[in-house]
């Protein structure tokens, strides 16, 4: 099985090499970001794109604008570090793991006590730190979400919640990575998820060529294929989820959990722990971002909606966790009632 | 209010004047097809579309491409008539209202003894009959249907089974063109409808022109919105409607229908009762039709899916007669439990 890298090093280190999403599924275009202005464009312009992706391209961006400036004098270099931290987290506002991971680059240079060069050493060890953990978090969530993937399952999955999202194997699609690996037949039926179609242009694409077989549909056919008896699990991806597991993701999902839940088919949501928001209650709490209008009504280039309407596109919608069957994390599977306190770093205090 | 003619004839009769559809929202383009060319591809194409209004354009088609061969012998015309017909038959298979209106029309022709300027002039009254029963038929359902619509409401409709369906103001979108009439506040919510969007290209048109406020959606936010309380019920149309009342509608249709329920909201189906097929028992019995993979996977001229990723495109999908609250024909209201025996054309038999 052929996992591709989203983002990675390039092979002499001097660049974030990343796949350009904006070309999928027509063309596999790896571009090296060598420079601040390369790595802003491609994080602005969704070239690399998915919380976690983003937040290892911007680490590792950070020592891509750095590594030809170690000449300057220490205050002048701690001052130019300040400044790239400030272009590259301006980028896009709404991202989590963007301004985590620049603020952990931020604190990991204020512990060095040495010269320009070595802030650089420890903000690339740094930077690499982000990506393998991110690598580690995609593994265990697969591995905790493998038994939930049977022999012949049959998948709905939404948007794109895979390699293509994160430094490893993804989030959604990694337990289902695991089981294709396992000699499990697994079918992905996949929503296109409009209006971006992140979901056709980007989750068939990893899934097809990793050799495992997706089936793409409008969104609007998934529920009568469920009425058809010709799905057997859903498994979507997560934007925030709140403390009692209201779960934030692309718009869609609600519809999806609600088709579910009326066919007595089960809905998981995979994400990480850094994705769980003990400070948010409810689903309530969370601002849903509103959209361009032309996402909708020109997203193909092509006038398709009239002028004069009105659009309403909002990015995600909310599902209430009573129709969520689990949530699978890095730290285990996780089932009703939820309740998301805060969690310690290191310490893997699965809710109860 | 401004209500489009999707078909008719033109000022001189010597044509059928059609809303090219593919243009739209883009551009008002009106044709008049003149030849039985200009009839067939019209129809093929889908510049002219809507069960009803296929029957009105094939009905007045066949006037049309006759009109200057009444030099022809009188066997020869008859022969011509015949000929004209299967080639307009054959321009679709499924619509049920092309091959009734042709059907019709031959009918008629067999009712006259006289000249081939006879005939003519008898199935340029059977087409102008057809259409102003099709309007007719359009003014009662929302008849029917207007006591459904309160002030202030916000209605989800999919797809497009408005004036741009029909000769008239529609089907589904009757009732709500008679709201507004009366002077209702009314306010629809259009899913866009993948993968051709009839709702976002022709039913937000329609709506907007006779200023009635259209909201356009992606067919996956419909759910969400229920959620919110910013629907207050839904009406869609029907292609074909079992006896015991499962409807064979747009692909979508069954999702809409499961949110509705799930969120207490009423599912109101609109439909003439030619629409109304006896001899189907229930929804199983009806025969889905798969159209073309690349309508999905490439749509609007880009890839926008993998090439080796499958793609499940079917245009219809049936919903359950329990999930629907009532179905709106031009002969009443009918609620569960459904049992559309055989009606005669003439007598109303409205089922029990």
């Amino acid at each position: 099985m052929q996992i591709i890298r989203a983002v990675d090093w390039n092979p002499d280190g001097d660049a974030v090499r990343i796949i350009d999403q904006r070309r999928l599924p027509a063309a596999l275009i790896e571009r090296d970001l060598h420079t601040l202005d390369d790595v802003c464009d491609a994080i602005r312009t969704l070239a690399v794109r998915g919380a976690p992706a983003i937040g290892v391209a911007a680490a590792m961006g950070i020592v891509v604008a750095l590594r030809s400036l170690t000449h300057q004098a220490d205050d002048a270099f701690r001052a130019t570090l300040r400044g790239i931290a400030g272009e590259i987290r301006a980028t896009r506002p709404t991202a989590v793991n963007l301004p985590w991971a620049i603020d952990r680059m931020l604190a990991r240079s204020a512990t060095v006590r040495g010269s320009p060069a070595d802030i650089l050493e420890a903000l690339r060890e740094e930077a690499t730190a982000i990506r393998d953990e991110d690598r580690a978090m995609c593994e265990r969530i697969g591995t905790h979400g493998l038994p939930l993937i049977p022999d012949g399952a049959r998948v709905l999955t939404h948007c794109n919640a895979g390699a293509l999202a994160t430094a490893g194997i993804g989030t959604a699609l990694a337990p289902i990575y695991l089981a294709a690996a396992a000699g499990r037949r697994v079918e992905v039926l996949v929503d296109e998820t409009r209006p971006l179609l992140q979901g056709s242009r980007l989750t068939s694409w990893e899934l097809t060529r990793a050799g495992i077989p997706a089936t793409v549909i409008a969104d609007n056919m998934a529920a009568s294929l469920m009425r058809a008896g010709r799905i057997d699990l859903c498994i979507v991806g997560a934007d925030r989820i709140a403390r009692n597991g209201d779960v934030a993701n692309k718009v869609g999902t609600y519809g999806v959990a609600v088709a579910a839940h009326h066919h007595g088919i089960p809905m998981y949501v995979a994400a990480p722990t850094s994705t769980f928001d003990p400070a948010t209650p409810n689903g309530d709490a969370i601002e849903i971002e509103q959209r361009s209008a032309d996402e909708v009504r020109r997203g193909f280039g092509t006038l398709t909606a009239a002028e004069g309407a009105a659009v309403h596109n909002p990015a995600f919608d909310v599902t209430p966790a009573a129709l969520i069957t689990a949530i699978i994390s890095d730290r285990g599977v996780h089932r009703p009632p939820y309740d998301f306190a805060p969690m310690a770093p290191e310490t893997a205090a699965v809710p109860a």
